[in-house]
């Protein structure tokens, strides 16, 4: 597998390996079209993460260059290029959404007692769940003092209701947890409460900058939040996806924790007697012993689950680019269609 | 001891003991003031922590109804009428603090790893430190929600602030907890972060929706501050103070848990060498044997530490009154003075 020359970040998934070439290509050409502002975005974001308690910029700062993709600061970023925004207020709420999205990347690790991220270690193995969940309400606090600093209310609303969503989707991921009667309606309700609403948000605030009316900011919103369901969906996908090599990713760990997603909903509904029985045994009652993972997969795989779930992925994939049909073309256009073939690409 | 008649709240302290008469009547004064105001919010609190997913409310409500005194709120809605405004933005803005408050003390809770708070089991005993962090982050954002509801980007300013400010305190605080070298102006830095802030939020933010000039907004903020030092200061003394029944409240807590508070920072500033070496090994070492509670109150009380820390904290208090001086003499004004006088008449 061969990475492209000139990327500007790593092109490292969670575990390390290589992402293959047209998925790198499509964040490369998002990367190349956003580099002046992600340059700023990251100004932002190191100083405003500092603070005179040491320990909260060494803790944020783990987590914040650990080699995160930025994209949705970067989605912000070309959808203002999109809109032909010249300001730089942007700069300013794409490191908000960052923030955001950092504040909950340290609590999610506490609350599922992850050991990495990224490839490294997580901030709560480090420096224990107390300072992690702390610096995580640092960071959201801080994300709102810049917003104020910004002074749109129109952000703020936007922002304050993905916060708010994003902990309601967390809350009721828990409830569903090892809950096979979990519906594909409720897996959805939870993928665009925990994932999707801050990629719509990010899309829309390029709108709300630009000054643009209320339809172009819906497109965004839409296009934002169509293109993270399928991120979420491709990323369930994935985790039963055995072929790390391929895939890009160390499979397993959903099922591991328990996890009900997609692959495991549409498998279980499609399963025999005995393999509802395994489900039960595994994902219900936690009772796991050596070789479930691997008969996980072949009964996912053999289900038709994965192929559904990405086809799933693809319809969002689809909805997404259609969102996107009023506005002119463009380079900004051509990478965020990109982009979303990309959340669906990767997986191949 | 005897608890007046007519009071709103339970007047409990966190163990159940009943607070002494002085106590009550302040407390009473304050609550009958703001009767009316403080229904208001709590009609808010409870509309405003809903949610389809049932167990945020389950969970917040386990907190919120625990009779909490609602102390910041209160505060709130006093200085309002001390203003004379007739308006009712400050009940959504009220709940909008005992909101953050909450959120703080359900993350305190996991990171204290606490099971008892106001004499119930703590949320996370109930329901796991997972939801615990989650519904606090839920009821942090519905926060600033409403804050956007009411449109005002100076209170948005002072409130998100102020959340920064006491995460900031959090991470302080635990970088300092078991460190014997701490100053009392460290002390002072983490109590003004964790606590008092929030107490000068609630106060000021009646000014800005009152809409009175910036040095009114400064002589509240000043009240708040320094009756919120003084109420913390007067908390960490009773925790070395060993009768329960006469101080209304467990002792020996912040001991057990190694924390570093002004008791512990004077008596061994002044203590000999043997005491040093207690010191360094029941809060350093964190080794801990049958009886060192009982002698650390000993050396607490021997050294002069609890006695000078109230002193102190009757300089905060002193402080807060004398903020008020500008305010022509009312019904709130005495109210407001005499809840200066209870945070540190409580401790006798």
């Amino acid at each position: 597998m061969v990475i492209q020359t000139g990327t500007i970040v790593s092109l490292k998934s969670k575990s390390g390996t290589a992402l293959n070439t047209a998925s790198a290509l499509a964040l490369d050409r998002l990367q190349a079209l956003v580099a002046d502002g992600l340059n700023a975005v990251n100004q932002v974001i190191i100083g405003r993460m500092q603070s005179p308690v040491a320990l909260i910029p060494e803790l944020a700062g783990h987590l914040i260059a650990s080699g995160g993709k930025r994209l949705r600061p970067m989605l912000t970023l070309a959808c203002a290029d999109l809109l032909g925004y010249t300001g730089n207020r942007h700069h300013l709420l794409a490191a908000c959404v960052e923030f955001i999205h950092t504040a909950t990347l340290l609590h999610d690790d506490v609350v599922d007692g992850s050991g990495l991220r990224r490839g490294r270690k997580t901030a709560n193995i480090i420096w224990g769940n107390q300072p992690t969940v702390l610096v995580g309400d640092f960071l959201f606090s801080r994300a709102f003092e810049l917003m104020v600093e910004d002074g749109s209310l129109k952000v703020l609303k936007i922002l304050s209701r993905a916060s708010a969503i994003i902990a309601q989707g967390e809350v009721q991921q828990l409830t569903t947890a090892h809950d096979l009667t979990c519906t594909e309606d409720r897996y959805l309700e939870v993928v665009t409460a925990k994932t999707a609403v801050l990629f719509s948000a990010a899309c829309q605030i390029a709108a709300v900058v630009a000054e643009r009316p209320q339809f172009i900011e819906e497109c965004l919103e839409s296009y934002g939040r169509n293109l993270g369901i399928a991120f979420q969906l491709v990323d369930d996908a994935l985790d039963y996806a055995s072929d790390a090599s391929i895939m890009g990713k160390d499979a397993g760990d959903d099922f591991r924790e328990g996890k009900l997603t997609l692959p495991i909903i549409l498998a279980y509904a499609r399963g025999n007697a005995d393999e509802r029985q395994f489900w039960q045994r595994t994902i219900t009652a936690m009772k796991q012993t050596p070789g479930d993972v691997e008969r996980a997969m072949v009964l996912v795989a053999r289900s038709g689950a994965i192929t559904d779930t990405l086809a799933r992925a693809r319809h969002y994939t689809n909805r997404a680019k259609d969102a996107l049909s009023s506005f002119s073309e463009c380079s900004a256009k051509s990478v965020l269609v990109d982009i979303a073939d990309f959340a669906v690409s990767r997986a191949f």
